[in-house]
């Protein structure tokens, strides 16, 4: 399979070519133009390559080879070197991968790492627009970020979903071991969606900021527009992570009332069941004169004493709660 | 329906004229006069006519179309844009709304979106003192967040109210998966709160710090004032917050420590039961010599024995609290 | 009632005169002299007065106007306006009242709301240091704001003895619903102190930065004394917070063990009850042949049996701690 | 008692002479000289000449006559104001003291306060090493803040070896209200020393950076090793409590798991009783026809059931784990 | 033993020479040189020969001697002191180490204290690529750090590997006291090893941006690499200890609801054994008249009732989930 998706020339926002990896030096000599790779899951050769084309940093490449990194923005000389994550609900699981971006002044190489969109679309709705695509490659590099950002938005709605359906199940039926597996589950899920979210921020800050040729005054609010998404996308997961928290100890306290519950109704049945049991045991000794036992209605006046005391301990009960 | 609600130019702090969309560009060009167009979910159409009345940026118009953004402050060239979220008790629950502000050196648009109150009276009280109106656009924009702020209050206080009612209902009834779940939604309803209201304190404080012409010195001290409320308010969901979190430790301990009251009581009972139940099975096994038996004031000592163990027992007991 | 506690003015340190309200103006021009005004609960109009006398900003008097604020520092212009909150012990509660100062370069204002003790005192100790009140207002704000934050120690060591009250409660007796309740109010008062207290720390250090001329050099260590005394104020009320938190958690583990010594007492004793109920059971039992029936010592047999087991089952239940 | 211990001046890093401190004065004029002081619980008098041969600020004296400052470090002029708390282990106790210093150009006051340990050894030792006393009073300063921070590494090593000791218990043995109790004070001393020790981190900080000609270039380096075993002591302080609150935690645990024991425990021994109690009772009936009990093998073959079924119930509880 | 593991002088990152400790004074003249040294717990006499050699500080050779320093950085002079702590893998155990560096400007000194892996790789490796081991010792630094900080990832996949089979054990079995102690041991371990790695990010921070010569701009990146790996390590840790947190929370949860099972399953069947005995109770009461007892069905009647009643019973809880 071939790793290299996409690899065209762009001259003033529009499309001139699709060029070759080896004669992208001779592309780059053009005034105005600038070419962007799209890989997937590269091979060692095509690192090569591409590191000899651009000239990148050695510790770049090995990054950009090895998938697992942590989400950062560095710079090597005038190149810099982003690594973003991506998710994707799949049914009741989140996808994670990785797309690791180079930036030059006229340059940005795309390597996508694990399971995510494809750019594609991205890519046709930049050359749909060739007034901003002419900004440059920072303005490549904006789209597919902005792109990668709003895939968080379904999957954090996914998980706030799953948040409320599990509220329901906490207020409306008894707590089970499931409730429980599942409210650690969404921790874990809400964690590491987290974890690939929240450095976005300080990636997208230093975006706006560094002081480089490579992404100009104009492109900037656009990178604060991925920023602020990204702010979202964390108050949103710190939003969810709180209410599961609170969801938490909700259960935990009704779990604790439940237990009240079944022993308040344990301690009601167990009396009426245990006054009868004590009152017949009474008559059943084995004394040579009780009198009550000769007398015509004693059976039934006992037995009447006990359905009273039964019903009349039962009413109390309920009045109080206890049933 | 129009979604323009108002839109009026003001000369030296004074109403001049009701003016249309269109003519907005003529009145800009008089000295001293600046104006103020006030939107409620303004269509498409509306949001390309004022963008290009005002020459505003792309990605504001973008945001300023959507709801459901994050409070937040943003400088595009010579224009502010604001996002504000807006509360109003309704019954038991809190509607949020959001409004938005273009704010340049000579206009203001205001954009409500979802349920929030008119700002008519807001615009009314502003034009009754045209001394301070004349400090431009930027008092104006002062008058609507203090107004936004201020609704904060009531709605907070009807919080705090509940809260109290809450300490009532755990410190003198027994704990309910009521009580829970109202503790839960009390927390989700001040985390929204939260939510809406920290951003403020920032925004406020950038307006009172921005290196922009927008804002004049004499105004500023008008922003520290809104600083100050939304700090104030800050700090009552705070505090809020952490009684709710001290009534849910409450709560938890009065549940245990009601589980400890059933199960004294119960274990009170059970003893009082169990003695006459025991004593009377010993009378009633049947070995042929129980000198007991056949005495003939064997059964009422034995009844007194065991009522007396009983009174016995329910005495102690009590002493010690488990009744 | 007349809302003028003390209106002086001060000449090199020295009570030069009392002065009325009008005549400031004219006091105001003489060298080396500023005027003190002490004011308590003033209506509007006594504010207005004021406002008048010394040019203040409208929001500052508003602010004085009303109570109710958090405490903090803000600059008008050359006059600082300063809001703090003051607490007394009040049998078991505590009560807060406000006090506000607007200090200019030869002028103090304080404006006491609610309850709080006077400063008549501060005053008469100022006067007889007349080299150190000629520092200029800043020294008898100094001198407030000293008072102010002292009150707070007894307040706090009143705090502080409860906790430990609290943890003699815990430890030595059972848990009551009282000593939830007593944990959650002193909580609560806690939270209150933490929040009068905890801007003063603020406040100390922008007096002791502030970039004016309204605070010199020689002034500015005592203010850092009454930043030193914050900070220590402050401590103690996150330790006892701390204490408490710890205190609370010590509850809930005694609360769930004394629960654990219930269930075990219980369970002992209706072993005690249960067996011998069992054993009276059996040879309660109608059989035609039943041999231990009719043995002449069956019956002392099966007692001195049953008395024995249940001699034995305390005997081990006692030794393994559950009776 | 002359709460004078030591007071004598160093020329050139070596010991000169015991001078009083009357003549101090004198002493300061001859170059390379300063004088090293050292004070235990100085009376009011003694302060004052002290201020008066020094010319010490009237808030520090204040300060460093009254015991129970929190640490600090204030900068007086040319004069520093240190405060130090100190710690000793006691048995199970920790006895805290506190020892205030006044730094200048040309000496050094320490005034000890409460428990402590002497600080003869340390000028002993500072003798003996003349190269390095002679960088002036700053060295003095370091050697005894050395020595009493090197005073908290025992203090915590007993305080760690009482949390192993606690972990033993909790995994170990059953919780007890001892345990409870114990995990409290340790709690409540590891925040007392915390409270010492966490502000020594920015005492060290400030002797490091400040910006006077009191601790010159080659002193700092030790300051810094100050610095580095505070950091290390606080460092295993927050270490020591994080392990408490997972003991905590873990008791609590532990307390629920054994109240499940004692549950299931009691269970299974209830149904072992019960049964037979419920048989018995069934053969205790006291109908005409009741064909078993004419059997002449009745008796012994509901009595072999009986023990049958309590065998098997016990088989399957032990089995379970319920026994 | 001899403590000098290998002393070797580079000249232009090819190794020249095994050297003496008391010939590097000589090495050291020659331009282009560096010398490396790896020490293994050396003792005392060779520290002040080291001290001698490169005149490094008294108190720096101090903590070198000692072990258990925290990870620090300091500079003396133009002398780096660096701690590091290293961390392996044990069977469940973690061993910890440690390792100390002097970075000059031509020398590098290592010198491993306690269980750690040796270096004699890392320096093979370096050997191997001359145009790196030419940027000079702080390359070396780099690939001595890059070894410890890489050996932390396995230990953390170890942590992560229990945490996960934590959770199967949480949710697939009962908790029992060794889930708990469990959790409590990983809790330190996960601590331990967090004290560990933290502050090697505020190392490598600085080591990236001293301001000195010792590191050339070129060997920034890799510093910045060990950086980026430490903050992912940093990363894991606090993510394992959250989901330990999280596990924690969990497994109170399961174990409440565990008391719940254990207590309605306990409650169903006291009942079905209760109804009998009340039912055969009644029934073996001795009054002289019970219609009942003379009918023939009479007992297989009451017989068949009890059976009903406990059928139902069963089959009423069953469906309730209480048995």
């Amino acid at each position: 399979m071939d790793c290299v998706v996409n690899c065209s020339a762009y001259a003033n926002g529009r499309k001139a070519d699709s060029v070759e990896i080896d004669d992208i030096g001779e592309v780059l000599k053009r005034p105005d133009t600038f070419v962007w790779i799209g890989l997937q899951d590269p091979h060692n050769d095509m690192m090569k390559r591409i590191q000899g084309v651009f000239g990148l940093h050695d510790l770049a490449i090995e990054d950009a080879h090895r998938a697992h990194q942590r989400p950062k923005i560095e710079a090597y000389g005038e190149v810099l070197f982003i690594v973003l994550r991506t998710a994707q609900m799949n049914g009741q699981n989140i996808d994670h991968g990785e797309t690791h971006f180079f930036l030059g002044k006229n340059f940005i190489v795309s390597i996508r790492h694990g399971s995510s969109l494809s750019y594609v679309d991205v890519r046709a709705r930049c050359e749909s627009t060739p007034h901003l695509l002419q900004k440059g490659p920072a303005f490549a590099l904006y789209s597919v970020m902005d792109f990668i950002v709003d895939q968080y938005f379904p999957v954090i709605a996914g998980l706030e979903e799953r948040v409320a359906e599990l509220e329901d199940k906490i207020f409306e039926e008894t707590s089970t071991r499931e409730t429980t597996q599942l409210i650690y589950l969404l921790k874990r899920q809400l964690l590491e969606v987290k974890r690939s979210v929240s450095p976005l921020i300080d990636i997208c800050n230093k975006l706006m900021r560094f002081d480089l040729r490579l992404i100009d005054e104009e492109t900037r609010p656009y990178f604060r527009d991925v920023y602020d998404h990204a702010v979202r996308i964390n108050e949103m997961v710190d939003n969810a992570r709180e209410l599961l928290s609170a969801a938490l100890e909700a259960n935990l306290s009704l779990i604790s009332i439940s237990q009240n519950d079944v022993s308040k109704r344990f301690a009601g049945w167990a009396a009426i069941i245990g006054v009868p049991t004590m009152i017949a045991g009474i008559y059943g000794m084995n004394f040579d004169s009780m009198p009550e036992l000769q007398w015509s209605y004693g059976y039934p006046i006992v037995l009447g004493l006990i359905i009273g005391m039964c019903g009349l301990m039962f009413y109390f009960f309920r009045r109080s709660g206890w049933l």
